[in-house]
């Protein structure tokens, strides 16, 4: 991979792109990817993301394990707009994809590069949506996966990743013990950790949602965009697709990006706000998906809101609830609760005059409601 | 709609169009919509299966209830083909879909012409899939929705349906107690019946199936579809869309047409071989999506296999496990078992010489595999 490489997003430090290195030699943050040429190879006539052109993170685009995930559709959200008093309010429903949630425009360019690169065996954590889909995309590369998730993770998403044919290893405790679990495995077994949390890879994949918004001619170009924010892989991706774009020339102003959180974990509300925060024992919340109270992109989630002149808000579950059901009995879209709290987010946002309300939104709609516990 | 009308799908009798026309008057045979001039509107600028153009059942597209359904990517199966020893597997991820199956693509239509019509209140029955994306596409229309489902039904569906806010009606008995019982809602309170299996309506968003298959040049054209039958509104549907694609010229040769049953239930199989079957009282099957003893549409799908030199195949709940499992671990996809039972059905077409090993064979995945109970 001579054409990129590493750059860690705190000190600045190059490190030559590995699918192995995942922080940063000199001062351990995370890592993104540079191009040093053009950031894409030819189009290879694939569908979905990959109709964009494939990222020039491969050699051979022969080596993408693909499901035609991505060019998910934009829709209207009327009713809702209308209760919230909001004129342009949209969703794009990232759940509309092979594993069920947003998760896998990530999983197929890691799993694509770590299949280049030759790796036979991979090692995951997830609250259960990662873990799914890096679980279908390793099935379909022919890679053995090892999926480690909260004990408390929710029953349909463990029995999905199981059914892909991953080795399920359920964890007790918080989120942070599934990732200290596996990061013991990978370092005992000598694996390679297939972390949507730390590899570069992985928001390679997730900053498309950026690009295919831009391509998307039929919507009005969001003012503002709102999302479920746990460890931040689909934030800091699109900031860094819209930046990308922006760069290019292409797009003149990025969206004001919004990230919400659960009342009960809340890290990255507390850190844009300038306030200390950390972990109560026993703190839960329904929105599992975003429950992680220590992110290792924390500081780069926190530079995508500022940076774009965006805002932290944290919900109540009751919230979360409500605008779940809302969503189904009003526009027919059945969202995880973790999906949901976006739209409590909103409704926050839009009552503190935050998002006016002429101007338009967009909230990607990130995991199915069948992977999660039925709201009623 | 004085520029459609309805035709008797046995007899020919043409009957003005209306919603609530839904089986011929003189012979009680099902019927399907015929245009008398251009099929469809102009595009209307919007995504997935709309973009091909709205059908002239509309007067007007803002009348549409659309999520973006349809345009689902299609897949090469390098592992499941090089099992069965077959060249040229590819499927079609029907689940990716807003409700999680294909019947969003009839619903789609369904609905948005039961709304310009001023319908305010529908009745459906289904085993689950059809029951959740009318129960979608009602909440989003502002429509009432009353949902009759065996009791038997996968807890997941149930609540799925539920959370879109639409009334359920659990049935007990076969899937045909259901029906019986839809329809004595019907009358007794005087509503529309948006029945999945008779409407007209339901088959002009389903086939847009061909439509797709026909635009996308991606993939090599299908010489084979195999696709799982319960009521057969994809089957049917597909049938409808390959032969006006023909009439028009664009389209030289309909795929040959396989339906799938599975061995409990096998109306359509029977009928195929001109043997007699009747449903056995408790037959069961784990592909309840596909356990219609008697499907109203019977005679048009024997004519969609018979006319495309098609097949029809029965197979058993084991094969189906064998390759929900399969289809899951070698290939990524998470298939509900109805969907599963296309791919048993493939094997024994493959291991009959009906379908040569070089010859490029579609399957749909019609629905996703969190929609019913695990395989494991």
């Amino acid at each position: 991979m001579s054409h990129i490489e590493l750059r860690c997003t705190d000190c600045g430090a190059a490190h030559e792109a590995d699918v192995r290195t995942l922080i940063c030699r000199l001062c351990h943050a995370p890592l993104e990817v540079r191009y040093s040429g053009a950031s894409t190879l030819p189009r290879a006539g694939l569908a979905g993301l990959w109709s964009l052109g494939a990222p020039a993170l491969l050699h051979d685009a022969g080596s993408i394990i693909t499901m035609g995930e991505g060019q998910t559709p934009v829709v209207r959200l009327g009713a809702l707009g209308r209760r919230l008093g909001h004129t342009a309010l949209f969703a794009k429903l990232e759940f509309q994809s092979p594993s069920g949630s947003f998760k896998d425009r990530g999983a197929t360019v890691l799993m694509s590069v770590l299949k280049e690169a030759g790796v036979a065996e991979v090692v995951e954590d997830s609250s259960g949506n990662a873990g799914a889909s890096i679980a279908a995309y390793a099935a379909k590369a022919g890679i053995v996966a090892h999926i480690f998730a909260p004990a408390s993770a929710p029953a349909a998403k463990i029995q999905q990743i199981r059914v892909y044919g991953a080795q399920v290893h359920l964890v007790d405790g918080p989120r942070e013990a599934a990732t200290q679990a596996a990061i013991a495995y990978v370092a005992e077994r000598g694996l390679a950790y297939a972390s949507h949390n730390l590899s570069p890879f992985f928001l390679e994949g997730t900053k498309t949602f950026a690009y295919e918004i831009q391509a998307d001619a039929r919507g009005l170009f969001p003012r503002h965009v709102v999302i479920p924010v746990g460890n931040g892989s689909l934030l800091i991706g699109m900031w860094k697709g819209f930046l990308e774009l922006q760069a290019r020339g292409v797009l003149r102003e990025v969206p004001h990006l919004h990230a919400v959180q659960a009342l009960a974990v809340q890290p990255i509300v507390a850190a844009v706000h300038g306030q200390t925060w950390s972990p109560r024992a026993g703190a839960r919340t329904i929105a599992g998906g975003i429950a992680v109270g220590q992110p290792p992109r924390l500081r780069q989630a926190v530079r995508a809101i500022r940076g774009t002149h965006g805002s932290a808000v944290a919900v109540s579950d009751e919230a979360i609830l409500r605008w779940q059901v809302a969503l189904a009995r009003e526009e027919g879209i059945y969202a995880e609760p973790t999906s949901a709290a976006a739209f409590a987010g909103l409704e926050a946002l839009v009552r503190q005059g935050v998002i006016g309300r002429d101007e338009p939104v967009l909230l990607p709609v990130t995991g199915m409601g069948l992977k999660d516990a039925a709201p009623l």
